[in-house]
């Protein structure tokens, strides 16, 4: 049997060599349609461009309008298996912002030294249509798709899918299924495939400090006007130590300890230290693998993504600015609650500094599917046959998905296997992805679909 | 004599009333003439069309370079009168930003209720040209000037006038005079003219974070990569505390108490606490006159000017930002001295935060003019005959002027008379001056300059 899968996937593998350029040119007409969810740019364009794509690759196809930007819903359902995996992924991608930082134009797909580089390249446009035309290969290899297929493709994941859970909860039926398979999010910096089993789940605030209601002059009325940037400091300052431990009460409440098997698996990972102060560019990381893992998967954060208060140009200014404003975000564990934590939050600010505005940004909840599944493994074996080596098996990573729109609505296991390299720069200037490992991605979903079928036979 | 004054300057405000669409259309032409110090926007330009304008009034003039914009010079010296004064003043202008906030464009003077709406209408050009056009009329209404008068208006006010101290140095017998006589930044509240012997100096820094070569996605290294936003934030508290003292060692030295006689003058000054709160539109504010003209006139500032860092659009971008930075001005007042706060500071910076980079962003020594000269008191004097009321003498006001270079470098007294209203808004969008204000600055000036002749025969 083993010799089977082999020679099939030897057909796949050979078609997908031969559309080499026609694959690559299909990818570019998606990645030049924009769609920035968070500004609205083009996102209904390109859910309609993603739709006409599935349905010429064989995927039957179409729009379902959510509260908000709307999902691009297909499915092939013709398997004699009754097996069936949903696939999830998002059309829509970050702003490009700052534009001058990047070194071809953000939406202007161009290959340099092996890569595609392109806003949402990685994130998630090139890991999405590696699963389509997977599927395409693979209906044109062998006629049928081994197990039924469903695909969801959001477009507000960018945003904080804010309404995937309804979308879900509403759709229970259609999106039935017996596990749910993601390609988002780069590899492990080591190169080495993953199957991923869990991720932080994440609460987007604003706080926003009010001073006098237009800027003033710092030397007619400094001292007297209050400025609104030292405020949020003040303010901040009261939320957590020069340590970086956060001071909110109750903000590290339930948070579930990992197995002694997930703690296993976590030693396991590879970890070089002089790669990731390269990836990262930054030369003072001091962690250890251990401490490295748990402070990325194990560990809430509490970061500032944006801080803006008053001139921000060349030279100088001499203002004492109306208004300051602090964007966060707050990754959580499992089993912390974004709605819990931002009760906590809101009580705190009320305590502190009364006159600042909260602002909710979005939420998602943490997820982990257990890594003792024997579906779990049966991806695993896929994956290794895909890339020819022994996958990682990660119980958690430190980005946020919706993945608990899966385990918790649905109550389905979920795995995700990132195609993009681990550099590839998603959210920042100069996203990219390697050429190869979009072919990989293809040839990797064949493999999956083909050893679920043989799993589920 | 009195009498011979009332009668000759009757003459000259016959002629004012006479010219006063002319005189307003030589304003409007100053202002619609962009001159944004900061990002080199027009300068020159701008004193090219001042330079033809005060030659069309009767002065000899001419641009002299600096290391920097060009200082627009110009004289008077046929008096008979050996007695000269120098007028000062500046082209340049604040930066419109932020635009929306603008209801007429900002470079395109409009006139609204009686105000007169342009940037730079009230800092400085409104004033300057109200000096200008005061020199017409008296040459115009009596042939000659009472004393002679020399005008430095420079193009780097707004930019804390870097190269006016070499300037002044290099200048010294051109310049050489008997005061020096200044009409800049906003009357009192309460509406009366005034005149000000003082100003507090300023120091600008801004202060640089740098976290990771480029900006991270905030879950895939979240609690990983550094973030420059909270290294300024925690460097910024250990400067000062939340009750707004400063911790800066040594930053408290040399402060030079007032004298009995200029605390006696604060304390006459008019404290309106409902009009201030309208003027700053900010309800909160508590301070009674003695608190309010002692914070505002004795007391440095530590003002935050600007704070950037990461995303500052709409919706969220989930990042680790790879910069943050702080650009704040510093108000000192006599005898702080800005190369010693800013050694004071530095020392701070590499103590707790070594990191952290610090760029000098210009400075300007306090200065203060004695309230007791008999030269003060014939200014207080002009100023009552032209505007028929008692003038306040104020010791010192909150803002920043380059006084010093006339106090310490050619060591003359300076007093300081401006002409526009409280509420000007500079530095702020919609800046105006009343219509009304800009004519009574040409009438003050010509009384002035008739006072000091009549003094100085």
């Amino acid at each position: 049997m083993g010799e089977k899968i082999e020679m099939n996937l030897a057909i796949v593998d050979d078609l997908i060599k031969e559309r080499k350029e026609q694959y690559l040119q299909q990818l570019f007409s998606l990645l030049k349609q924009e769609s920035i969810s968070t500004t609205n740019v083009g996102v209904r364009e390109c859910a309609l461009l993603l739709k006409e794509m599935m349905q010429a690759s064989g995927i039957q196809s179409r729009l379902i309008e959510t509260e908000g930007h709307p999902v691009v819903y297909g499915e092939w359902l013709q398997a004699e298996n009754p097996f069936t995996v949903l696939i999830y992924g998002h059309y829509d991608v970050q702003p490009p912002e700052p534009l001058e930082e990047w070194q071809s134009p953000p939406f202007e797909p161009t290959i340099r030294d092996g890569r595609i580089y392109c806003r949402g390249v990685g994130d998630n446009k090139g890991q999405l249509m590696a699963q389509v035309l997977a599927i395409k290969t693979y209906l044109d290899s062998f006629g049928e798709l081994p197990v039924n297929v469903k695909l969801v493709f959001e477009g507000e994941e960018e945003n904080g899918s804010p309404h995937l859970a309804s979308f879900v909860e509403r759709h229970k039926e259609l999106l039935a299924c017996d596990l749910v398979y993601t390609s988002d999010g780069p590899m492990h910096v080591s190169g080495i495939p993953s199957v991923e089993l869990g991720v932080r789940g994440i609460l987007g605030v604003e706080l926003v400090a009010h001073g006098a209601k237009w800027d003033h002059h710092s030397g007619n009325l400094g001292n007297i006007a209050p400025n609104p940037a030292w405020m949020l400091i003040d303010l901040l300052k009261t939320m957590r130590d020069d340590q970086g431990r956060v001071l909110i009460e109750g903000f590290y409440e339930n948070i579930r300890q990992p197995t002694t098997y997930e703690l296993d698996l976590f030693r396991k990972l590879p970890f070089d230290r002089k790669e990731l102060i390269e990836q990262i560019g930054y030369a003072d990381i001091e962690e250890d693998a251990e401490t490295f893992y748990r402070l990325l998967s194990l560990e809430p954060t509490f970061n500032i993504c944006g801080f803006h208060s008053g001139y921000g140009g060349d030279g100088s200014k001499t203002i004492i600015p109306a208004k300051a404003s602090v964007k966060m975000d707050i990754r959580l564990v499992t089993d912390q609650d974004p709605d819990d934590i931002y009760q906590k939050l809101c009580t705190h600010v009320k305590k502190h500094a009364p006159a600042v505005e909260v602002l909710h940004q979005g939420d998602m909840r943490p997820s982990r599917t257990s890594a003792e599944l024997e579906i779990v493994k049966v991806v695993v074996e896929a994956v290794r046959n895909a890339y020819s080596m022994d996958p990682l098996l990660v119980p958690g990573v430190g980005g946020s998905l919706p993945d608990y729109v899966w385990t918790q609505i649905l109550g389905v296991p979920s795995v995700m296997v990132p195609y993009a390299n681990a550099d590839e720069a998603n959210h920042a200037p100069n996203e990219n992805m390697t050429v190869e490992l979009f072919y990989k991605g293809i040839s990797c979903t064949c493999h999956v679909l083909h050893r679920l079928g043989e799993f589920s036979r």
